[in-house]
């Protein structure tokens, strides 16, 4: 899978796909990042990307033509924007990321995100660029950035190769309720046992054990 | 504030705490990001830090014993944790995080994040050490050390000298609602022109405009 990010801060990228599966999934051909500086698109001899918001109000805004340039050359793409590929701005008024979410855009052979920063974008990318604005969360972050490597990242563990065979099966959200508890050795620690029917070897109680507490804990979250 | 952060993987944390606002925060003393590797506190010669599940189930678990000796060093707390400082485990099983949360834990002088890995953590992490579970959405992540940048950066913004004094008040998420739309030169992009509110100089009516944009795309958001 290809995916395009467009940023203000490429060098944000690099620790975090440094390590573990992400790092993995590239080495391995399954995930092919490209992480484009949207200043490298700019014409003007300053390279400005952001300026002052029309009808006032503190703050800068990302101007549209950098964005426009460097997701149209990269993509390859004409000013009629005939793509197949989803173009994803990075927006705290996008819809929700989910599970769901992700297992829709890991079927695509390529996506492209776009990092928001400053007070905000130009609202033409969003308009006559995106074809989707997606929010991690309802919470308010510096950019674009950091949503951008947890969208690669969820997308990324639903590539066939990437995760062992039975790992998103079990996975918290996958199947829209939470996982069970976790135990490993030491069996007691500090006094705390483990609970004894994970010790029974009967794995039909296990099973059973496992459900419950999945569903428990999947309604106390509901219930919040 | 001073935030320590638990991980088997401190090197992701480099590069996005190198840029922007949180690399500012840093230099000037508002936020103590101190980002201590679990595999430091283990006492066998291998430096274990996971274990096979008990019950069975593929996938390993995080071990508690180096967790409870991270943290506990750190925080300089005895094993009765009469501690003040919230320690908080990243989990998808835990409460939902939220700008409301953000704004709670920036309240606090100190946090303490530890970030799972593999399959899980051992359930007396969350059980017996930790205070808080925190979940940043309803998707599946390789790790904790997302969600904790996630959670870092959003706190920080809602300390003090972070952000300029406006800022805050019209973010998207801030007052529970969505932000409005934001425009910036030029004024006519590809026959795309910036609505004429905006370009009024009536700043009455440019309010009014913005709140009902506002209303509009929270609206739509609450609907999906």
């Amino acid at each position: 899978m290809r995916v395009d990010v467009f940023t203000l801060f490429p060098a944000m990228f690099q620790s975090p796909f440094a390590e573990s599966i992400m790092q993995r999934a590239m080495t391995q051909g399954l995930l092919d990042l490209r992480v484009h500086n949207i200043r490298d698109y700019t014409i003007d001899r300053h390279h400005v990307c952001d300026d002052m918001a029309f009808g006032g109000g503190g703050g800068m805004v990302m101007k549209p033509e950098p964005i426009f340039t460097a997701v149209e050359s990269v993509l390859k793409i004409s000013e009629s924007h005939d793509t197949v590929v989803p173009i994803i701005l990075m927006s705290p008024a996008g819809r929700r990321f989910s599970h769901k979410i992700a297992v829709e855009l890991a079927m695509r052979p390529r996506i492209a995100l776009i990092c928001g920063h400053y007070e905000g974008v130009d609202e033409r990318v969003r308009e006559r660029l995106c074809t989707d604005a997606i929010s991690i969360g309802d919470y308010v972050l510096t950019g674009g950035e950091l949503p951008a490597m947890a969208i690669v990242d969820a997308v990324l563990r639903q590539l066939p190769g990437v995760l062992p065979e039975f790992a998103p099966k079990i996975e918290s959200h996958a199947h829209g309720s939470l996982e069970y508890p976790h135990y490993t050795r030491p069996q007691v620690f500090r006094g705390w046992a483990v609970p004894d029917v994970l010790l029974s070897g009967n794995h039909a109680v296990i099973e059973k054990w496992r459900k419950t507490e999945s569903a428990q804990r999947t309604a106390a979250a509901l219930e919040e």
